[in-house]
């Protein structure tokens, strides 16, 4: 790991994986569980090359940097966008990771059409209703549609996916119909979808959903829920292996 | 409970609710789990008219009878129809269910549209692959889409449904995506949906999806899954309480 200085407002955090380290910005959005299960959710290949939409701090590309083969991701914030590429020099991956600041909303002058073999997102999950855009701190509007709607993210991942290419998103399950609805015009077909429930019992409230670009409906692999906490409150046995944390 | 003859191949059982009984064909389709968690995953309302779409024994109906103003029903199987007449007038529900032997591919010809305020269905839950059709039982044959689409069940299902109505059903988990993009097709949005996984920690093997007519998208609420089995075998106490055997 390289030596880094902070900017105000920065901290340095552990990345569960690999003895890898992360800034982040405590005034921005951190990244959170939501990230690091969509990270999870996908069998990696080595020969993959993959674009993150929407990169933050960089946290999924510094997770799978070993198991592919090359990860693009854009940013729009440009506080983030530096934070982001920090992390991947601090890290010493900038032969692997190839941050971007850019609105994907534009993917056309940012990346060539069909080039990717799988695309990540965990986009903004809220609609923007109406007032509501004076009123939001920063982390608020991260999680908003401020900057990007579900359409925008599904049609930037089509442009920039090969036929038969990969697109995985973690979003909010009361979004499920209209993610799925979305996809299919856009020529996706859901594979793969789990839904995320923070205990045994209760209600998801987190999914992640995988597509393919041009596959034929139908076979959709609904996994068994991942269950976040113990009724105690600790993690299951299967976040801590996702997080790298389990007991040996 | 009026007395009955049984014709062959027939037996009477009991229906678990309010001491009803039903006659069934032991060579044809037995009504079973998924058709009792269907009229349980609706809340009923006394000022409805609920149409069945393939109603076999009947056995929704003779469920939901005492909940709701009135239940139409058709089944195209002839022998199923006279069993579902039978098992209407063997409980003296023929002021509250009309079976009608037809098929409702032709539904124009059956009801007048936009009439019910729920529509429910079973329906058939996989697509017939080529040269399947000679080799199959009529059990498997209630099983694959020979006689209706998952198209034909939710056009007839939005002919039927006044604006604002709902259409549930049950069926795999694996057909999610079709099933949500044919019900946008149809002005349906998808407002409910509940995987049963046979046991806790397992992948789903069925869902129930409640859709409203012409609701805005968006807002899907993912129910906690509904666990059939526990660790041993026996049912849980939501499918005993669902089936009228819990434990005083």
């Amino acid at each position: 790991m390289r030596d880094v200085s902070l900017k105000e407002n920065e901290r340095l955090d552990d990345l569960m994986k690999s003895g890898r380290h992360i800034i982040q910005n405590t005034q921005e959005f951190c990244f959170s569980l939501d990230a690091v299960l969509l990270a999870h959710f996908l069998s990696w290949k080595s020969r993959q090359k993959v674009l993150e939409l929407g990169t933050g701090t960089g946290v999924i590309p510094l997770i799978i940097a070993d198991e592919v083969a090359r990860v693009d991701a854009v940013e729009l914030n440009p506080v983030m966008a530096d934070v982001a590429a920090r992390n991947v020099w601090m890290n010493e991956l900038e032969d692997k990771i190839f941050v971007r600041e850019g609105d994907y909303r534009g993917i056309r002058e940012l990346y060539a059409p069909e080039s990717f073999d799988v695309v990540v997102a965990n986009p903004p999950y809220r609609p923007v209703a109406q007032g509501q855009v004076n009123k939001m701190s920063g982390v608020a509007r991260a999680r908003h549609e401020f900057t990007a709607t579900l359409a925008d993210v599904v049609r930037a991942a089509r442009y920039a996916l090969r036929f038969g290419g990969h697109f995985a998103m973690v979003h909010l399950p009361e979004r499920l119909g209209e993610i799925i609805v979305c996809l299919h015009e856009h020529q996706l077909a859901p594979k793969r979808l789990q839904m995320v429930q923070p205990k045994d019992g209760k209600a998801p409230n987190m999914m992640l959903i995988e597509a393919v670009v041009g596959a034929a409906p139908g076979g959709l692999k609904v996994l068994p829920p991942l269950i976040v906490h113990e009724e105690d409150g600790s993690y299951t046995p299967e976040i801590l292996r996702i997080y790298g944390m389990e007991e040996e």
